[in-house]
């Protein structure tokens, strides 16, 4: 009932960072939330049936999932494989069948997730732009050169990364009007410090010329949400800032 | 007098599981038998000397070559040289020439190989298949993410390659009539558990769109045929069973 | 002001030799010239005005840079950046601006540089040669297979490369009329060999269509000279040789 691209483009990234996580299945669609275990980012991945070939789910089903393993198994399909989830009533397994030249079949045992807490937080952000990601990928290759966190900035007229350490400096901008920044909304100019290795493990949700919503407020969490399966479906990425040392 | 790649593609996996091994060339052709320290797998390669662009061989030499030395001087084999192998009386040492833009020669020093009673097993086999290499290749890294052996199955309907463990399950299955499962003979149903280690070794020396025969009995050793040159050559691979704990 | 690929394929491989190294910028181009730690390889680099883009230096201006930072930064230029530098008297830093898509700067903290009395070889070279580079990066993986080192010899016929080792040997042959073998001068046949190592690293500046100048001596230094943007620049090398225990 699923694309397998999708999956293992999601769950592949999602996996560096979080190691468990409940999906929700219920009639509308398929969701996930979790934190991973520092705390510092908020994964929400939302699917809608329509997002699905055929999606027949009864009721709400909640299935906890080892992360790692389930991207292992994704890992395995091929562009033109049909995906399928199944899971009976009582039995305490997922299967996953990828259909194409052969009919593979990968069980995987479900987990008790402890239901945990996960903040809601409002936030106030000030500026939006939309961004190839491939020039996120871009500013933070460019970034980790030069140490392990980058500073987002959406000014009136560009998108930029920046950062600096006593080995050099390093700077990505987009000026309104590159194709590489289709959209820049500014009520008050914005700007915050993240650190790099959470971000690279997320951006490779996205191929370089998808395009990530990026939304910031001074010294606020960064937030990305990228579209999935043109539409149907959305990964949001929370991540908290780090104070600057001035 | 050869053809690089087919050398290259054999010598390379072959290499994997045997270090040493004893070349019988004949005014024929050559062939190769040679079982892994372990005892669990023998491999048997034969190259008629219609294999050959030209073959020029009187009597019978035998030559003892390190195949990890051997295979790395294949590796260094562009698609397009000429191999030519040479040796002469007396002289203790084999000649590689690879030409192509330029001329480059090898010279590998001939070993000792003692004479070990190989074992001839007379298999009963009771089913065999004609399968696309890529399909068991496929078969093998699933069941890899899984566990560390696989079990091959032949019944009226299908291929089939199975595992499991207390962290899930993974099946590929072939029905017949898939382009994957060319041939498929079942006198009788049988199922056998290898080790996955010695097939992804010696599986590489077909390409994904090889065809491979597929010997096997419950329980009994399995048998792998790669055709090479088209047809003028043949590599026979036996794997040992493990015994399945029920 | 400049071309990004030209700096990215020069600087890497020289950063793996050398560490730090000083770029004279003068009216008629830019040149630096270094030695590794062990003093047994010599590089000098050189770029006229006319290989940029556009150009711009009053007087002369010495910058002390560290290859491996620079080079990791010139390892992000796209092939279609335009690439300028960028200093300012005064300050204590070169930038690095790759102009496509996106618009990103590097800073680098300028080092001070210890002005070395740097040999300045007259080299009485009997022979010489205009080689794919392809064919030099294939005697040096070739000849790394056996040992260590590698023995260049220019003969009335042939260019060769080869070694010996107790567990074989290698050979490389061009022969005069050879498409690999774009010239060959010898005034006496020369031979001499010198360490894989060296030459690994620099042989990356040459895609393997380029054309290497080789020059030689019999146990003379080796010289290499790669021609840089049609001829604009030239990279030299000079690499000592090893004694031959006969």
């Amino acid at each position: 009932m699923g694309n397998s691209e999708l999956w293992k483009n999601c769950i592949g990234p999602i996996s560096k960072l979080i190691e468990e996580a409940a999906f929700t299945f219920t009639p509308e669609g398929v969701g996930m939330k979790a934190m991973d275990p520092s705390r510092v980012a908020l994964v929400n991945f939302e699917l809608s049936a329509d997002g699905f070939d055929s999606y027949d789910i009864e009721g709400k089903r909640i299935l906890g999932m080892n992360l790692e393993e389930m991207s292992k198994f994704f890992s395995r399909a091929k562009k033109s494989d049909e995906l399928i989830f199944s899971f009976q009533e009582g039995e305490n397994r997922l299967v996953l069948t990828f259909k194409g030249t052969s009919i593979r079949k990968f069980t995987l045992p479900l987990i008790e997730i402890e239901e945990k807490e996960l903040p809601e937080p409002e936030l106030e952000f000030t500026a939006s732009a939309k961004v190839l990601a491939g020039m996120i990928k871009d500013g933070l290759k460019d970034a980790s050169l030069v140490t392990d966190k980058v500073r987002f900035e959406l000014l009136d007229e560009y998108f930029l990364m920046t950062t600096e350490s006593d080995t050099g400096s390093a700077e990505m901008k987009l000026p309104v009007g590159s194709e590489g920044l289709q959209e820049l909304k500014v009520d008050e100019a914005a700007r915050a410090m993240y650190n790099i290795g959470y971000l690279d493990d997320i951006i490779n949700v996205a191929s370089s010329n998808d395009i990530i919503e990026v939304h910031l407020g001074t010294d606020l969490p960064l937030q990305l949400d990228f579209s999935l399966a043109g539409g149907k479906g959305r990964l949001r990425f929370l991540l908290a800032p780090r104070i600057e040392a001035e």
